[in-house]
């Protein structure tokens, strides 16, 4: 294992910021994140309250508006009551029930200003406290606007990577390849690819992280798939390895995708990682795209994770 | 056609990501897309709808935004007819057709919070049901604001291409020249043009694709129009080449323009390309600019394709 | 005037894209907008009117707002009085102008969701209209938030440029010297500056560029002002001239300012120019920052324009 | 002191737009603003008041929107009064009192388009105000829509960087350090750091800056914490310094942060600066991260300032 024996300290612009004593499990998951966990910060944070509702999912969003809307209009609703229902005018019974739901049922037509009216303030006193739900109901629907937006416009990329990395027979000398297709429609361009190779030394028992020469790092159209290749040439800190080998260095292979979304105007980063048991020796990728009958490209996305034996 | 005859095998930098084997019609349609289709995807794909939602025409998204607006109404309204009219107050008339209405309109009431009140809750069970109504009508049009206003804010660059490429006189050699303006009020600057010539190998039946060099490949400013001039010297791929040579290799250039909108602070990028069909030989364009009586430049904006014969 | 005579074609990188047959004027507008005029565009562009609504002043857009919301209040009061005041449940008079002001107002009632009830709809009929006006209400409402954020969040640079530009002793010889500051509270960084020279070559009759070679072409922090230095050395096409020779030549100075805005995370760009005219020779700028009684850096902004003579 | 006497003219890039006279207090203050006063500027600065919105504090902001709330219907009740309570449909008393709150709250229900009717206009001169009352506050509401979204939506970096940079040993030698982190969720991603050196020559009694080297100046990803090293060797400006040089010559290290929010698509900026009273010499920080039962690590963040003592 001599190429993976390189001088202790990371070289400058190897290291990922990941640290040099990673734990025995992966630094980076399949989706990206990093295998972190941070203590020691206050439990409610007010700073990462617009990142929550951005990013939480789409029911539970919902979800916590509703939840919202109906405490909010409980809450009125009890002001409501004990203010007394003879403040109003309404139409509805008198049992206790009905003055429970009629106050509610105001300051659900006052939170979201539909106002019928026929149930309406009396007093002055019912008025103010109206007049300040609507004002609250105008500004949390405002609110409510700003996250919707920004939930749907935030930078969503959907590139797919294939579920395996592959070592495959590549002009003459073999390579370490992944692939990935963009499931989305917009236009990814200037799209960049970084692939570091994170491994233990058996020897000082420390983490190395090696940035790996690619063939191409950078395509400028991205229309159809990418098959990122390392040649295994004899520079390379794979030169001579083994599938044994790479598991017992607990080798992980991460990958950093940097593109630039045509439509949104937008920067776009997508990050994975491959361990040592997400590699296939001796495979290669089958081809995802053919000529349809009328000169236009097809690609079959489905057909991003298949591989075939391949002798090396 | 000896200069076209390049190792097999793009070097890094020349390829566009389109792969080495498109088909045989065009890589990039004249409005920049790709000659694409993707195949074994699902069906539905919620990560598309913003996509979509943004990119459609805007006739089509009135008309869908109409359509949910009557569909909402009609399912409350069904809503409302099982619970039953007599649950509601209101003037108007018994028959069916009456009923129906009446609990459309203020179905349609309630989820715009127009609520005149004419027709209004007489149990709580409507109350109920249009409490929630009112909140969807409110989130639905908190989301339409957000569709809207994404619409109206993403980047639209309204780059014009000439109609033809023309290979012309230029400094006693001749050259590749295509030009392109600015459509729109909006201030593009920092304007970079890239030109790919991608050709069928006789001898390899392979597609290759060779980067040409351009007399100038950044401009700062872009006030005008810019005429972008591959120079068809000893080096150039194009030496010695016809009409004919060209359109046998089934040539196309293929460009990408990338400028900064000074406006809206946004990166903008436009593609096309220029199938050998679409290149006026000894062909030049006419002059668009001109100074006005009053000191100012004037461009005419549709003298874009104008050409003239031209000696080479 | 040797030190302009340089050879008749721009070198790569030099051209602005301003052309090099600008006419007698200037090229670059005070404000930093092209002395352009843009014919043969059709009358109504689609494309622009985001771009109108965004830029155009604020009194203008709020006199927009208020026409269409008078607009379309008569054109709906216009389709009631058709369909007849009959259809309508309401307090109000007999006479014709209070039947139009009757149509006019539950209009704008309807419009704005705002729905008291006191005139509501007695037909399905108009009870359709009214749906539909409510839901162009709201829609039109949604459009007016997108482009008042719009409007808002734009970027603003409001770099203010000296009225004139110097030619000053410096360091043993002379300079062109310029400067500016930032006038709001939001922090530029990365502040970038690229001057050229623009001016008639007497003997070919074009107009020529050069960019002008800077002291320091780029600063990290801009908490004051940033004077700008081009040395006239001897390599400098401005070595020898004289204020006769730059206003004969009808030179222009063209500065083009780069700044990454830290409050918004915008780049921003903004332009000016200063004519033979605005240059005034032997002068140089007062200083516009002294230190307060309490170690604080004071700038006086309203010094910006400050100059005194200074023999060279 | 030989390392700080440089040659008295800053080199280009050396300069960070602060000027070369500071005063005596610290130039950059912890939380990254500058040390300066701007004045001469006009009273009522409309470019600013979008700025000032965005980024006053959250009550503040609420405050106002309540302030500005009261007032507009403080005013429209004015006007409804000065028209006169005749002019309405209402159920309420005669008194003084009662009309003036009742046109206060009919404003209010106007503003925020509740309309429940059971106030409403009798004359059309009343339907009028009412009518214009409405799109104000259609438009106030679109506009306060904007700000939340603004405020919520502005790039907000929670870097957090260590109370004290501290002067440690590093391979062999000694070492200026610093540390920070990201307290929020978000990924940071290409982290770039610049360290500047500010300082009074004693000599020429201006203040001089200085670029510090850097072991590492930037990072791919930012999973934890980032230690940034300033090596202290020969060449050094610090060579041979002492606690006591460095506070007489009232140095002061400006930090500039740079990265990219992976989750908002956003460059973000981050500033702070250590006065020689903030470096603690030899002393190192104490190690923030560890490995967790499960593999995962561990980032104390509430660790980040604690130091010990070390010998050098």
């Amino acid at each position: 294992m001599a190429p993976l024996s390189q001088p202790s300290r990371p070289l400058p612009g190897d290291d990922l910021g990941l640290g040099t004593r990673p734990g025995p499990g992966r630094s980076v998951n399949k989706d990206g994140t990093f295998n972190v966990r941070r203590l020691g910060l206050p439990t409610f944070r007010g700073y990462e309250l617009y990142h929550s509702l951005i990013t939480m999912g789409g029911f539970r969003f919902l979800g916590l508006l509703f939840l919202g809307f109906l405490a909010t209009n409980a809450l009125f609703a009890a002001v409501y009551l004990s203010i007394g229902m003879d403040h109003f005018v309404r139409p509805g019974g008198e049992g206790r029930l009905d003055r429970m739901l009629d106050a509610f049922f105001f300051s659900a037509q006052t939170l979201t200003t539909v106002g019928y009216g026929h149930i309406s303030p009396k007093s002055h006193l019912v008025s103010a406290v109206a007049a300040l739900e609507s004002l609250l109901g105008l500004l949390s629907f405002a609110l409510a606007t700003g996250l919707l937006y920004g939930r749907f416009s935030r930078p969503h990329a959907q590139i797919r990577f294939s579920a395996h990395g592959v070592v495959a027979p590549y002009r003459g000398i073999t390579g370490f390849m992944f692939r990935f297709v963009n499931r989305r429609s917009n236009q990814l361009i200037e799209v960049e690819a970084t692939v570091s190779l994170s491994y233990l030394d058996g020897e000082s028992d420390t983490r190395r992280f090696v940035t790996l020469p690619l063939e191409r790092s950078k395509i400028n159209l991205f229309p159809t798939s990418w098959t990122v290749v390392h040649p295994i040439d004899e520079a390379s800190p794979l030169a001579g390895m083994t599938d044994g080998n790479l598991r017992k260095a607990q080798a992980e292979f991460i990958v950093l995708i940097k593109a630039f979304d045509d439509t949104f105007s937008q920067s776009i980063y997508q990050r994975t990682s491959y361990t040592a048991d997400e590699v296939l020796w001796n495979h290669r990728f089958k081809p995802m795209s053919a000529f349809g009958a009328d000169g236009v490209t097809e690609m079959e996305v489905d057909q991003l994770d298949a591989t075939e034996a391949a002798d090396v």
